[in-house]
């Protein structure tokens, strides 16, 4: 229900879906009314896969996080969180409120044996491909257990659905040299080369966009700072290059001529194409995509969902974070 | 002789100042034989407006930021910060190393009474206009305390400076809501309401680029995340447009058609156009360029440098942050 175009959105998305994934169930989550109304809409009124739970209230883009814990507790995401935590559903899949969502499945469905506290993972543009960005948002406050932890999350991410071997992790700072950083990244420097992964280095937010890291680990507050400085360069750079491109007739020829190129440089950093951040280290699956996803993002967030579900990706995140042994309690039992 | 292209640059730079600030005396710090030839070939030999202070060593872009005060303490930028101590120069102005500048502006001038750290002060660009981020780099680990400074003093650069009537001053923060953000920012959005400027409130790294604030008050690790994340974002964007628009004849002849637009796409994000970064809070006019400037910034960096001079910028900073009670130490005296 959440996201600017719902439940519109999700059912066109969820339209792709039964095309690309017969194979699974697909439970919506919401306003029983309006679904069906769209449902019928999309001539899906009576497909045996789908089902329908509803749930009373919806939170807006404009309520604070905690609402889904709070005013509305009967909304759609935190009826999702518990349909996961009951293992009714496999995975859940939201293109709402990111912070409700983060908020109320922390609460609900509590993090995974062995994490303190789980990390949103965005994709981001790189010149060649694109780099995970852990923690992009949930974690304002980090200790360096907690970036030790992203680091083997988003790893293992990187590494099983984006498909990249022996991913470079990067620690995102303000300057090359390991001596540079705030107290934060100089104490997680030190104890993230001792980690089993492939550790490049601090790297700064210029380099990454040149590719110096796969997964680039950060607390949450600076990588929020990354993550959305990015999307509001990008939009202004499209305002700026209609401003220049409209200054004269020769140029409006040029740009005419030159428009599917336009059209393909938004692409670049779409997050349409991706279809949504994981919450990497919560005990369950849990998607949450853009809130202006597009149907393509809805079918892009299901299909991470449920490769995830395949990969047993939260398996592998207990495992290897009691391996490496930066399990959340291990230290303070000695 | 920091920077890219110095004392080249510098010196070609210089050319422009002269006929524009005819009324300054300019001090060359450096290597003086690399200077003189440099004074030669622009025909400036002789002028009585320029002297020089010979300084042995440079610090490289490649060196570390301690290195000005330990391994090179007979570099051009210590010998610079020397000249502004004993009050030789009024204003310093380097293209070069600005974690070496910072380091030894700050060990060799101190900060301002009152002042607990001085902070670099970047003007990047929003749709309309631009906005000054404070810090960009200067402190990686900060307290309330210093960003309500950074406050004060990034406000009376903007209404001095930049001619900004009355500036919003907003503090980068996660969420647009007043009760988001990490410890810092939470702690610091409680009594910034409180301090005699216009507060913004809590501002969202993409809404920036839109015009949210004209000041950003930031800790220096967040701030440099963004400052540098808008560069490395703005280089890869130049390397996709020429991507897209070089797939085939059409594309190319539009852009061909358009070439101009792109330039003056580019100029909207340079940093020549500005001129260089001020270090608010040391005792002394020091302005930062960018490694890579070409001669006009040079010039501007001397006409920001001029002006901090002329409007006595360092005397009302020290005012202001008394006036507003959030000088240092005044806390812990009670």
């Amino acid at each position: 229900m959440g996201g600017d175009y719902a439940p519109g959105v999700v059912i066109e998305g969820l339209t792709l879906a039964l095309e690309a994934y017969p194979e699974y169930d697909y439970v919506l989550v919401g306003h029983e009314e309006k679904i069906r109304f769209y449902l019928d809409k999309y001539g899906l009124a009576d497909n045996p896969k789908i089902s329908i739970v509803h749930a009373a209230s919806v939170c807006e883009m404009s309520d604070p996080s905690t609402i889904s814990l709070r005013q509305k507790k009967d909304s759609s995401i935190t009826a999702c969180a518990r349909l996961l935590k009951s293992k009714q559903v496999d995975a859940m899949v939201t293109p709402g409120h990111t912070g409700a969502t983060v908020a109320a499945t922390k609460v609900i469905l509590r993090s995974l044996p062995g994490v303190d506290r789980p990390a949103l993972a965005a994709c981001m543009p790189a010149q060649e491909g694109r780099f995970l960005l852990v923690d992009a948002g949930a974690n304002p406050d980090c200790t360096p257990l907690n970036l030790l932890q992203f680091a083997i999350m988003g790893g293992i991410y990187a590494e099983y659905l984006l498909k990249i071997k022996s991913p470079k992790i990067g620690l995102l700072s303000v300057g090359g040299e390991d001596s540079k950083g705030s107290e934060l990244t100089k104490e997680t420097f030190k104890r993230m080369g001792e980690l089993p992964i492939n550790f490049a280095g601090n790297v700064e937010a210029d380099s990454v966009f040149e590719g110096a890291a796969n997964v680039l680990v950060s607390d949450g507050f600076a990588g929020n700072v990354l993550l959305k400085g990015a999307e509001g360069l990008a939009k202004s750079t499209i305002h700026w290059l209609k401003l220049v491109l409209s200054k004269n007739a020769i140029r409006l020829i040029g740009a005419s001529l030159a428009k599917n190129a336009f059209r393909e440089l938004k692409a670049f950093g779409s997050a349409d194409e991706i279809g949504g951040a994981p919450l990497l280290g919560v005990n369950g699956i849990v998607i949450i995509g853009h809130g202006s996803s597009n149907p393509k993002a809805v079918l892009n967030a299901i299909r991470v969902a449920g490769d995830c579900v395949k990969f047993g990706l939260n398996d592998m995140i207990v495992e290897r974070i009691k391996a490496a042994g930066v399990e959340f309690g291990a230290e303070s039992a000695g």
